[in-house]
C-alpha cells in the first residue's frame, strides 16, 4: 500500500516515449484489454475525481501493454450526455512535470478511448456489451476484463446490478468488477438487504465497495507504519502504554445544497460509520503477518469489530448548528415549524474489549460548521515521565516530559498537508516507504501541544487524491482498501443500536464557527461522554457532588414489623453499600471474615456498581462471597447470576480466588442433576467455612410473585425442612434453579430485602398485608431466628 | 491544624496591652507554670528556629494565663553558655505589626524568665529540677508541666533521657514531653532500638517525635483541605482520576559543611523516609472522619502504609552531585581515591496496592545542587476531555482540555511562597480555612503548564514559620502533627528494604544546577524507574527493541532424542511464549479449547509475564488453567503455586472463572488429608473436562535432584501406575505436595521441560545421559506415549 511517484514518474516518461507508438502498441496489448464503464459519468463524482482518476490509470498503465476503452454511461440522451462528459474530460490535468504540449497529446488520446453511452434499458446495456465485444473482435484483443464503476444513487444499484449480470459479463476467462460508492445503507438491516441484492447478481470478490478515506495518503500509512516500526511499537501499542485515540475529521462547510441527502444519514451515518469506523480499524485491529493478504486483514478487522463494546445512547454527544433549521425547511419545502433532530456533529467514544485496548478510549469526532477544516488520528501516549529539571530550564524538544503521540494527519488544518509525526520524545520511526520527506519547513508551528520541530515528520513529496489511488487499487485487485460484506455488516452492527437510540435525542444547537467556543467540548465519564458545560452552568463547578451520608433523606419506618429504609433509588443503593460496608468492618473486626450471600437480578447492579467504584476500604481481602441463588446455566452464561456478579463487581474488585464461592450447578458437564449432588456440596462447602452455616449477611429480592432467593410460590422445596442448599423450580426460563434455603437464610445474622421499582408496587402492599404463609408468599418465610431483617424499599416500590 | 493569625494577632495586642501588669498576672497564673527545657540551646537548630518559636509561644500564650521559665541548656560551662544563649535572644524578632519599642520590651520580659543551665552529669539535672522546685514553691505556682526539647545529636539521647527520667519529672498532676529531632535512626533496627530505648524512660504519649515538614504551612493544610472539599474530592480522589503524585524537594545547595552527617544519611533518609513520605501519607491515606482523633489519624495512617507496595533497588534511581567526592575527601580527611556511594539525588516510585490507589505511581523526588529551591506536592488528574475547539481558538483558562491538578506548594521556587493551587477547569475549593487569601497578583507566572490565572490559588496572610507552629501543638498536646512510634516503624519498614539494596548502587553523577539538564529526568517502566538517558545514549531513541521473532539467534538440536530450543533467556522465554501461542491457537480451531497445565516455581514467572503483557492475541477466553503439582498450603500462601500463577499471570488476563482450575489442596479446611480425596477430585474434574484426560500442553520444569512436576526421586507415588493424580512427599519444605502422574502427563498433546539458570547445568547434564530410570531420575519418567516433548533450555543450563 505505499505510494511510488519516483517510479510512477519514471515510467510516465516512458509513457511520453512510447506515445507515437501508443496506437501499434494497443493493437497488440498483451496484457489484453479491459473496457471501464463509468455510471453517472456527468454526475459531481465523476466530474471533480472519478475521470481524473481514469486518466491517470491511463497514463499509469497503458505503457504496460494494457488497452483500454472508457465507457462514460448516464441517464442523458446521447449528445446532451457526450457534452456534459466532454466538459468534464476537457478539465483533466495531467501531473506536474508534463510539458503541456504533451499534456495535451496526451488528453486527446484518452478522448479517442472514451464513449458515452445512454443506459436506461436492459437493450442499452445488451447493446453496450455487444459492442465492446464487436469491437475486441475488429481489434483482435483479448479481453482481460470490465470495470463497471456505480456512481449512481443507491436506489439505482438493483437495477443496474441486474442488468450488468444479466447483459454485460464479459466472456469466459476475464474479469468482472463492479464499484460501489456508499452509501451502503441506512442501518444495518438496509445494508444486509442490499448486499443482499447485490449478491445475486455479484459473487463478493467482484465487488469493491470504496470507502475514499482509505485511499487518503495518511490513511493508507498507518497499517504499513506500524509494520515497518514494528520493533519500537511492539510494546507501545496497547492499554499499558496508549493513553487515548482521537480519529477526527471536522469541517468548516455545512450542508447547504445536500440536505435532501444529510437530513437522511447525519453525521454518523454521512462519515463515522464509514470513514473514521475504517481508520479505528486500522489503528486497532491486529497486525497481520503479511499485509498484502486480503483474507487475514479482514479476519483481524473483523476480530476488532467484534470486541467494539456495543454502543449506546450515552456513548454520543450530538449537535446540530444553529443554521440547519432553516436550510431544512427551505430546502426541503418544510412549514416554519418542522424540527429536524438529525445531528451535524458528533463525538463518540468507542471502547475496545480485548487485553490489547481494555480501558483505552477510542474517541471518533466529526461535525460540519466547526471552527476548522481539518482531519487527523492522534495516539496518545501515556507520560510517565518525571522531569527533576525545572520547565523554564528544559529544552522543549528533548524533554521526556512534552507529550508523547503519534498522529497521521489527513489534511488541511494548520499543516496543510498529508503528513506522518512522531514525538522526537518517543522514538524515530522508520520513515514511511514510498515518496514521503521529512518537514523541513516552519519548525515553530504549534500542533497538538508540540512544535513541529519537536516531531519526526513526513509528508509525501507529491499529494494523491484518494480516487486515483483507489481506481488504481481495483485494477490492480488489490481488495485491501476496499470494504467487504462482511467488514460492512460488522460496522453497522456496531452504529445501529446508537442510531436507533438517538432518534428522539435533541441535538445540542452550535452557532457555528468560531463561535461554539467550548459549547462542544465534552468529556468521559465513566463509560460515557457528556458535554463539559452542562445546561446548567453551575455544574461544571462542582463534579464531585454525588449523594453524602449527611445529604439522605431516607424515610424510616416499618415493614412487616422490621426496619424499612426507604427512599429514592440512587439513596437508597448508597444507604445499603454503606450498610453492607459497616456490616463488613464489623464482621471483620470480630472474626476477620465476612461471609455475604448475594442475589442476582437487576435490582443488585446498582448496588454492584457502587460497592466497586465507591468502597475502596471495603474489606475485600477478608469477604467472602457467595451466592443466594443461581440460574442452572453455565457459570459463565450471561444469564448465570454469578456471570452477573462477575461483570458488576467482581471484575472491579480484588476477591481472593478462593473466597469466591459461585454455585456448583454445572458439574461433569451436565447441569443441576440431582445425582450430581451439587446442592449437597454447596451446603458442605458453607458449613465448612461459615461458622453455624450463619452468613454475616444475605442480601436478597422480591419477585412480583412473592418469590425470594430461588425459592417460588406453590414449590415446597426449600420452604420448609432443614436442607440448606435446594434444587427448585421456577416458573419463568431458565425452569430450574438452585438456592439456599429459608432454613439457611434465617440462620443469617442479617437480611436485607432490596425492593425497587414500580414493577413490585403490588406484591410489596400485598406482601405488607398477609401473614406467615412462605407456601403461598415465600418471601413472607423470610424472619431470621436471631439476626436483623431489614427492608430496603425505593419510592416506588413503597409508594408507587 | 487551622492558623488563625487574625485571631492571634488580636491576642496580640491584648497581650501588649497587658505587659504592664504582666508581672502580677505571672504571679497568679491560673493555668499553671510550664518549665520548657531546650537541651543543645547554643546549637543551629536553637539559634536558627527555636528560640524564636518559644518567644513566640510566650507571646501567644502569656496572655491566657499561663506562666513560663525558659531553660536553655547545653554542655558548655555556664558563662561561655549564657553568653552564646543571649547572642541568639539579641536576635529575635516580633511580629511586623509590633511596634520596636514594644519589640523591646517584650524581649526584655522573655529574657527575664530565661536562664542558661550546664547540664552534663546526674547532678546538673538534679540541680535544674530542684531550682523549678524551689521557685515554684517560693512563687506559688502550680506546676503544670515541663517540656523537654532535645535539640542534640542522636547518640546523646539516651543518656539525657535517663537522667530526665530519674531526676527530672515533675511532680503528680503535671505532664512531661519530650520533643525528640530527627534522625530517628538509620534504619528499621536501629529505629528500633532507639525507640525501645527512649521507651524505658518515656510513655508514648510523652514523646513529640518533630518532622518539621508537618508544621509547614502549605502541609499542615493537605488534610484540612481534603476534609474542606470531601463534596468535590470524594469522586475524585482515586484511581479512576488521579493519574499520578508528585512529591518533591529540591535544594539548590550543597552539603558542603555537613558531610560527616550527610554522608553517612543520604538523601533518602535526610528528607524522603521522613519529611516525603508523611506528606505521601497526608495524600493517600483514608481520609478519617474526625482529623482531630489521633488515633483514628494513626489508624489510616498505618493501614495505607501496609498497603505500600515493598520497595526494591529497581524503585529508585540515584544520583550524586559531582564536587560531593571533593568535600567528602575534604572534610572527612579521605584519600584521594576514596569513592563515597552516598546518593544526594533520589526519585522513587512508591505504589499503593488498595482499590483506591491501585496503579497510581507516586512518585517522591528529591536532591541536593539542582537547578532551583522549591517543594511541592502536585496531585495531576487523569484528563478525559476532547475539546472540539483547536488549540488556537480555545481560552485556557476554562479549557477541559488544560491540565487539572492540585498543587501544594511547600514554598520558594518561582512562587516564593506557600500556596494552594486548583486547576480551575477542576472545580472551585473551599477556600483553606485561617487566614489565607486568594493570589490576585502574578497572574501570568507559569505554574506546572498553566497560569497561575488558570488556578484558584491561596496563600498564607501571613508566612509562619513550622517550628512555631510546631512549638505551640505541643504546648496544646495536638499529637496529629507529630511521628509515634508506630508510624516512625511502619515508615522504616518501606525504606529499610530499599536502602539495603542500593549500598554497592554506583549513583549517577550530575554537575549540579542548570548544567543537569536532562542527566537526572526519570520514567516509569513497569513497576520500576529508570533514568531516561541510558547510559549508552542510542537505547533512547529505540525504546521498544525487545527480542522480534526474526531476531532469533535459537538453537536448535536433540536432547534425550527429543527437540531442544535453546537460547538466552530472554529470547528462550519469548520463543516458549509464542510456541504455546501457537499451540493454543490450533488448539481452539480444532476443538474450541486449549487445556494447558502449568508448574510453579521461578522459572514460569518470566514466561507468566510474558504471555500477561505480550500475547494480546491469546486465546485466553476458551483456554483452560490446570496445575501440574501445589504445595500443601492454602491456595492463598505466598509459597503457593496457584498464588504465583495469579500475581504474574491471572490478574493480568482475563480468564474465564470457571476455567481455572486450582488443585483441591485445602478441603473441609486443612490441607491434603487423604481421605479427603483431592487428588481423586482433581483427577475426576480432569477426565470430566479434558477430552481423553491428554492435556493439549503440559509444562513442566527440573528441579536440580532430576525431579519434575511434585514427582521426587525414590518416592514412588505417581511415578508409576495408572492413577492420573497424587499425594507425594518432597524432600523440601513444603513437603506436602500434589502433583499431576507421570501416566497423566504422559498423555497429552504436547509436554515443554523449560530449564533455567546455571543452577541447573549439572543436572542438565546428568540427565542428558541416563535412561528410562524414572525412580532415580523422575524426569527421565517423562515420554508421552503419543504427543511431543521439546526442551527449552537457556544457554547457562545447557551449555553451563
Amino acid at each position: 500500500m505505499s505510494f511510488c511517484p519516483g517510479i510512477w514518474l519514471g515510467m510516465l516518461r516512458i509513457a511520453i516515449c512510447a506515445i507515437s507508438i501508443l496506437g501499434s502498441v494497443l493493437a497488440h496489448a498483451p496484457q489484453g484489454h479491459v473496457s471501464i464503464i463509468l455510471l453517472g459519468a456527468t454526475g459531481d463524482l465523476a466530474k471533480k475525481y472519478l475521470w481524473q482518476g481514469l486518466f491517470q490509470l491511463y497514463l499509469d498503465e497503458a505503457s504496460n501493454g494494457h488497452s483500454f476503452r472508457f465507457h462514460g454511461a448516464a441517464l442523458n440522451p446521447p449528445e446532451q450526455g457526450w457534452q456534459l462528459m466532454t466538459q468534464a474530460l476537457d478539465k483533466l490535468s495531467c501531473p506536474l512535470d508534463v510539458l503541456p504540449e504533451s499534456c495535451a497529446e496526451l488528453k486527446g488520446q484518452f478522448l479517442k478511448l472514451s464513449q458515452y453511452w445512454q443506459l436506461q434499458t436492459a437493450e442499452d446495456y445488451s447493446t453496450l456489451s455487444q459492442d465492446i465485444e464487436t469491437r475486441l473482435q475488429q481489434e483482435g484483443l483479448r479481453e482481460a476484463g470490465r470495470i463497471f464503476y456505480f456512481s449512481v444513487p443507491a436506489f439505482a444499484y438493483a437495477g443496474i446490478a441486474q442488468h450488468i449480470n444479466s447483459s454485460c459479463r464479459p466472456g469466459p476467462g476475464a474479469w468482472l468488477r463492479v464499484v460501489l460508492e456508499k452509501p451502503f445503507g441506512h442501518d444495518r438491516r438496509s445494508a444486509q438487504e442490499l448486499s443482499k441484492e447485490l449478491g445475486t447478481f455479484f459473487r463478493e470478490e467482484e465487488m469493491y465497495r470504496v470507502d475514499h478515506y482509505l485511499g487518503k495518503q495518511a490513511v493508507a500509512q498507518i497499517l504499513p507504519f506500524r509494520d515497518q516500526n514494528r520493533n519500537a511499537l511492539d510494546r507501545l501499542w496497547n492499554r499499558h502504554h496508549v493513553d487515548r485515540v482521537e480519529i477526527v475529521m471536522k469541517e468548516t462547510v455545512d450542508a447547504e445544497g445536500r440536505i435532501s441527502f444529510y437530513e437522511e444519514y447525519g453525521v454518523i451515518r454521512d462519515v463515522i460509520q464509514n470513514h473514521l469506523t475504517e481508520i479505528l480499524m486500522y489503528v486497532a485491529m491486529e497486525l497481520p503477518r503479511n499485509l498484502s493478504n486480503p483474507e487475514e486483514l479482514l479476519r483481524c478487522k473483523l476480530q476488532t469489530f467484534r470486541a467494539l463494546r456495543s454502543l449506546e445512547k450515552g456513548n454520543a454527544v450530538l449537535g446540530q448548528y444553529q443554521a440547519y433549521q432553516g436550510q431544512v425547511q427551505k430546502e426541503l419545502q418544510k412549514p416554519s415549524g418542522y424540527m429536524s433532530l438529525t445531528p451535524t456533529f458528533a463525538g463518540v467514544l468507542l471502547q475496545i474489549d480485548n487485553l490489547r485496548w481494555e480501558g483505552v478510549p477510542f474517541i471518533l469526532m466529526s461535525g460540519k460548521a466547526l471552527d476548522e477544516r481539518v482531519g487527523y488520528v492522534r495516539i496518545i501516549f501515556k507520560n510517565r515521565a518525571y522531569c527533576a529539571q525545572s520547565e523554564s530550564h528544559r529544552d522543549s524538544g528533548k524533554s521526556q516530559c512534552q507529550p508523547r503521540q503519534i498522529i497521521f494527519y489527513i489534511g488541511h488544518g494548520t499543516l496543510g498537508s498529508p503528513a506522518v509525526l512522531v514525538s522526537r520524545n518517543l522514538f524515530k520511526p522508520s520513515p514511511p516507504l514510498g515518496s514521503w520527506q521529512e518537514i523541513q519547513e516552519m519548525p515553530e508551528l504549534h500542533l497538538f501541544g508540540q512544535r513541529l520541530a519537536d516531531y519526526y515528520a513526513y509528508r509525501p513529496r507529491q499529494e494523491r487524491d484518494a480516487y486515483s489511488v483507489l481506481i488504481s487499487h481495483i485494477f490492480h485487485q488489490q481488495k485491501n482498501s476496499f470494504i467487504t460484506t462482511e467488514n460492512l455488516l460488522a460496522s453497522w452492527d456496531v452504529w445501529t443500536p446508537l442510531l436507533d437510540s438517538i432518534t428522539q435525542e435533541v441535538p445540542r444547537l452550535y452557532p457555528g464557527g468560531n463561535g461554539n467556543e467550548h459549547l462542544l467540548d465534552f468529556e468521559q465519564e465513566g463509560n460515557q461522554v457528556v458535554f463539559v458545560q452542562r445546561e446548567v452552568e453551575q455544574l461544571v463547578s462542582n463534579p464531585g457532588s454525588g449523594p453524602m451520608p449527611s445529604d439522605f433523606r431516607v424515610l424510616k419506618a416499618k415493614y412487616r414489623q422490621s426496619p424499612l429504609v426507604s427512599a429514592w433509588p440512587e439513596e437508597l443503593i448508597a444507604r445499603l453499600a454503606s450498610d453492607i460496608e459497616v456490616a463488613a468492618e464489623r464482621a471483620v473486626r470480630r472474626s476477620g471474615e465476612f461471609h455475604l450471600a448475594l442475589s442476582g437480578g437487576a435490582s443488585p447492579v446498582a448496588l454492584f456498581q457502587r460497592l466497586a467504584k465507591w468502597h475502596y476500604n471495603f474489606p475485600w481481602d477478608h469477604t467472602h462471597l457467595w451466592l443466594v441463588d443461581e440460574r442452572c446455566v453455565p457459570l459463565t452464561d450471561p444469564e448465570s447470576n454469578f456471570q452477573g456478579l462477575h461483570v458488576h463487581l467482581l471484575q472491579h474488585i480484588r476477591v481472593p480466588y478462593c473466597n469466591i464461592h459461585p454455585m456448583p450447578v454445572h458439574l461433569h458437564r451436565r447441569l443441576c442433576v440431582e445425582e450430581d449432588q451439587g446442592a449437597e456440596l454447596y451446603a458442605k462447602e458453607i458449613s465448612a467455612l461459615v461458622t453455624n452455616s450463619s452468613f454475616d449477611l444475605v442480601l436478597l429480592g422480591l419477585g412480583t410473585d412473592g418469590h425470594t432467593a430461588s425459592l417460588f410460590p406453590h414449590s415446597p422445596s426449600g420452604l420448609e425442612g432443614e436442607k440448606l442448599v435446594v434444587l427448585t423450580e421456577s416458573p419463568a426460563k431458565p425452569h430450574q434453579r438452585m438456592s439456599l434455603s429459608l432454613s439457611l437464610i434465617n440462620r443469617a445474622k442479617k437480611v436485607a430485602v432490596l425492593v425497587m421499582g414500580k414493577r413490585k408496587k403490588d406484591i410489596a402492599l400485598q406482601v405488607s398485608r398477609v401473614g406467615h404463609e412462605p407456601k403461598k408468599w415465600p418471601i413472607s418465610g423470610v424472619l431470621p431466628t436471631s439476626g436483623q431483617l431489614v427492608w430496603y424499599m425505593d419510592y416506588d416500590a413503597f409508594l408507587g
